[in-house]
């Protein structure tokens, strides 16, 4: 087993070195980033990805940047910095991570205005290890309540990716296994390969492995033989968007396998940080389902087009799992259950 | 709309010209076909595939080789023939269509020891036309009995490819859907792609566009959402077997379409020749599934690897759909509704 560190600061803290995500499952190459440039770049092109690493790496880059011009004076510094922070939100707007990161950030150069740069320079790294430290802590929360419900030998199919690359540690749907097989617990996984764009494949099997975990890789409609043949014993997902009654916003194919699993009996549950619960959608009517690009389902990923030219295409990149197919959600907090909309509004009073 | 004429002689019958479906569906490309080498070539490699296609194909090839040697007596020419025949059969041999079709041919030659070899070509045309013709006449039956389901603007889901090109004309789940455009009749077709083959993305929704059905592609774990927004009104499906309580072996994956189905109350109709019927099969239980080589699903068809080197893999190539899954089965002898036990082997009555 293998712990997975893919976003930390180089031995002299003068750079950023990430696992570069787009090079998965072939390649396991780390990119060392020294520039806004780059550290711009990263996040644009998904080198880093998954909302909570993009805060991290947000956090970890501005005082690795803050280093290159800590001599300046604190006004100038300052500008500085809100100039460079302003950059790299600019590289992937909609990230709510990623502005909320920086604020952080931001708010330690504000409230210091007292000190040297140079003195300030140690609290925002202490800033951002909060960052990641608070996150690897909430992975480990939802990791624990949700291997509470696993034992020895059990098989846990899970959809997408929500594991340690997208997170600090752990992960969150997939954190219950991780957690599991870093205790040495025997655990299966099956990971639905995740069509289009193959998270399932590229990103949670790689995960999965290198944690030690038994994982198969399936093809989306192979998880109703799976669950047939009593391989899974568990459906563990994560979620984009969960709303106040409970329906859930993941990605596109998870109602279906949560169809499925009750069908055949297979407890569901839906894993993610309590701060993915928005009261202020009552249901999933109200969440909005982002269209995405045709060419996803008909070429990308292939030496040639494997859909006929021109083939009107639907790519839903996200679908809304009912309440009444969720046996449980799983935040930091513990494992809520129905009815959702009294026990998911208790968790934040 | 455009007739596909994917099995035919030449205009001077010493050639057989077929779609090449391997370059489907970025070429429609036909292949000229006069030796047997060629023609073993075209079913060993999937330049011609489906099961009743491949009768048709063997039927017509054998009419064009005999031409060849007809000049010989005829015990000479029957010594060749079968010859020939075992040779074209042993392209596949388990495709039962292909050695029941050459059984056919080979009849003739049998039957016609008083004809000259140059008066048997007609006969063996005749056969190989009539094996054609009884397919087509088998599926515009099948297409007769589903499009009695369909009003015009309905929505059909289909999974897999069970199309004119695998068959001779119409096909079998794709029939309804390609006679009710025939006839000037609206129809929205969606197509799972199908994974890990792609058989839906490649096959099927070209020959749906080819025969001006409006047709939209989507991922297999699309479905659920396709469901719930009301955009299908039924399930049309092929099937590989059927046993006698009406649970039904067809391509992995639509066990799972059946349950979503059922869910969301859609119906979900079998359809395919009664000779797919095998009431020798007293359940799915007795079905034995195919597991398929793991590269299918990690690194077929793609630019480089989707999954890590080494990575488990479940790749069955069909699953079974339990018969309380399924609204009705549709043969060329019409529709059949539960109880199945009861109702299949009333139609071999």
């Amino acid at each position: 087993m293998e712990k997975i560190n893919h976003i930390r600061l180089s031995e002299d803290d003068n750079a950023l070195i990430i696992l570069d995500q787009t090079q998965l499952p072939n390649r396991e190459e780390y990119l060392e980033l020294k520039t806004p440039e780059e550290m711009y770049r990263a996040i644009k092109r998904l080198e880093v990805r998954g909302a909570p690493a993009i805060g991290i790496f947000a956090g970890l880059a501005m005082y690795v940047l803050a280093r290159g011009f800590s001599h300046l004076p604190y006004p100038d510094f300052r500008a500085k910095f809100n100039e460079t922070a302003d950059y790299l939100n600019s590289s992937r707007p909609t990230a709510v991570n990623l502005s909320w990161a920086l604020r952080r950030v931001k708010r330690v150069v504000d409230d210091s205005s007292a000190l040297s740069p140079a003195d300030i320079l140690p609290l925002l790294k202490n800033e951002a290890q909060a960052i990641l430290e608070e996150d690897v802590a909430m992975c480990r929360a939802i990791s624990e309540h949700g291997l509470s419900l696993l034992k020895d030998g059990d098989g846990v199919l899970t959809h997408c990716n929500a594991g340690p690359i997208a997170t600090s540690r752990y992960g969150t749907g997939l954190g219950p296994l991780i957690l599991g097989a870093e205790r040495g617990m025997y655990l299966r996984a099956y990971s639905d390969e995740t069509r289009p764009l193959l998270q399932g494949a590229r990103l949670t099997s790689w995960e999965l492995m290198r944690a030690g975990v038994d994982v198969t890789l399936i093809c989306d409609n192979m998880a109703s033989a799976v669950m047939k043949e009593g391989l899974v014993q568990f459906c563990f997902v994560g979620c984009d968007r969960v709303a106040a009654n409970g329906d859930t916003a993941n990605k596109i194919g998870t109602s279906g396998v949560a169809i499925l699993a009750k069908h055949y009996g297979i407890p569901f549950y839906v894993l993610g940080p309590s701060s993915t619960i928005d009261l202020s959608a009552k249901t999933g009517e109200d969440i909005k389902i982002e269209l995405r690009d045709p060419d996803e389902i008909r070429s990308l990923w292939y030496a040639e087009p494997m859909a006929p030219e021109g083939v009107k295409c639907y790519n839903p990149a996200f679908d809304v799992t009912d309440h009444s197919l969720i046996t449980g959600i799983i935040t930091e907090k513990g494992i809520v259950t129905p009815p959702y909309t009294h026990n998911l509004a208790a968790i934040f009073e």
